[in-house]
């Protein structure tokens, strides 16, 4: 989904398009930019203290588009970069939180828009990291990162080699682990712990693997018509962070 | 979004797709089904009886692929057949519910991915209706029917001339026309009526129109950090869909 370029430091890039996106990428101190493409109005909507910091030229919309794949959204701005450094779900935890910390595990949930739109949803509700498996998470990319409407650089996307081993070191920490699943055994309302707590998401098709479901502490249903057996996993994982945060806002 | 044909009847038809949404199309005695194209292993998933009211083909999934835009997730299943004939929201509210009735309002959301996923949250969450205008609403098509995963056969989609003038009749009938709104007064928690309840959500670029939101007696806010200020439309449909049966399930 994303199209790699020659950065100026000779190393593989990816464009990054729309707003929001851009906006929040060039907020992000972790984030190396390389040169922008803009038109006028996407220019000053973005403003110059942001543009500062980076090579930047002004374009028409039909030539920003060119930069993109087809069909882009691209509001008329796009930002060539690098990937964000990876980080250490340690290091991460270590960050000051406002509230319960709430970390996201997506177990091999691989499309693009979900992931970027639970992104989008844990920046907002908060959430200190959503944690994804490196062989089976999609990587960044401009797909994923427009749907994450900025929240790529806002909240920690965090891959790990094996889910169940991060499972049991956020157990060691004090996490409740509360795997999401339509046969789990208390309703999401009452899955709320007091402290901290770990939301375990599987991919629809597949659900949680057995093995990751093992390291749970718990699993919880969201009360749903037996008519329509899911929901969408992005829209299923904005309910639970919203659960979480309801008696405790961050 | 949709590919139309030449139907049975000379009409122009639509073709849906994704076992989910073709089984739920067959299962629906409203829908007017023209013919189905599948693979030997779909046709099984989907079973005898469904298949019996539709003339159908075997095929390789290459073969369903070809009937179908580019890229379309068909999972081997494909059916050519009308539009639903529209309904009247009088008459959807005159039907038995359990619980609370609840009714979604769309003010000008266009993207049939969102409006997909909406009308599958209120099918888990048995909605009564999502009523939409008729100017501005994706019309039925592959891409919607197959966002909705199933849920368009379900949920009655009921387009309207004018939205303010349908929350008019719905605050005749006696429900609480809570608008969901980043600026609202009360947060979503402190928002839930005794009784039947119209949730009205309008698109993420525009927000709610002046005229609509007027119409409204209360307007929520979905309580979000303000480093993201919003949510997709379709999560926060969701939570809200979620919060209304969170105290009274259907």
């Amino acid at each position: 989904m994303s199209r790699r370029l020659p950065s100026a430091h000779g190393a593989p890039g990816l464009w990054l398009y729309g707003l929001h996106t851009v906006r929040a990428a060039l907020a992000n101190p972790r984030r190396r930019v390389n040169r922008a493409v803009l038109t006028a109005h996407a220019a000053d909507a973005i403003g110059r203290p942001l543009l500062a910091r980076v090579r930047h030229e002004i374009a028409t919309a039909d030539g920003v588009a060119h930069l993109l794949p087809a069909g882009a959204v691209h509001q008329g701005a796009a930002l060539a970069c690098e990937p964000l450094p990876s980080r250490d779900l340690a290091d991460v935890l270590n960050e000051p939180a406002v509230g319960r910390r709430i970390v996201a595990i997506l177990d091999q949930i691989s499309d693009p828009q979900n992931v970027g739109a639970i992104l989008r949803s844990a920046a907002a509700f908060g959430i200190s990291a959503v944690v994804v498996q490196d062989r089976h998470a999609p990587p960044e990319s401009g797909a994923l990162a427009k749907a994450a409407s900025g929240a790529l650089d806002i909240v920690p996307y965090v891959p790990v080699v094996n889910i169940a081993r991060a499972l049991e070191e956020l157990g060691k920490l004090g996490f409740w682990r509360t795997a999401l699943a339509g046969d789990g055994e208390q309703s999401l309302s009452d899955a709320v712990p007091d402290g901290d707590v770990a939301i375990v998401l599987g991919s629809e098709g597949a659900g949680l693997r057995r093995l990751v479901r093992e390291r749970c502490d718990a699993a919880a249903f969201i009360p749903v018509q037996a008519k329509m057996e899911s929901l969408n996993v992005s829209n299923a994982a904005a309910i639970a962070f919203y659960e979480m945060r309801r008696g405790s806002p961050a």
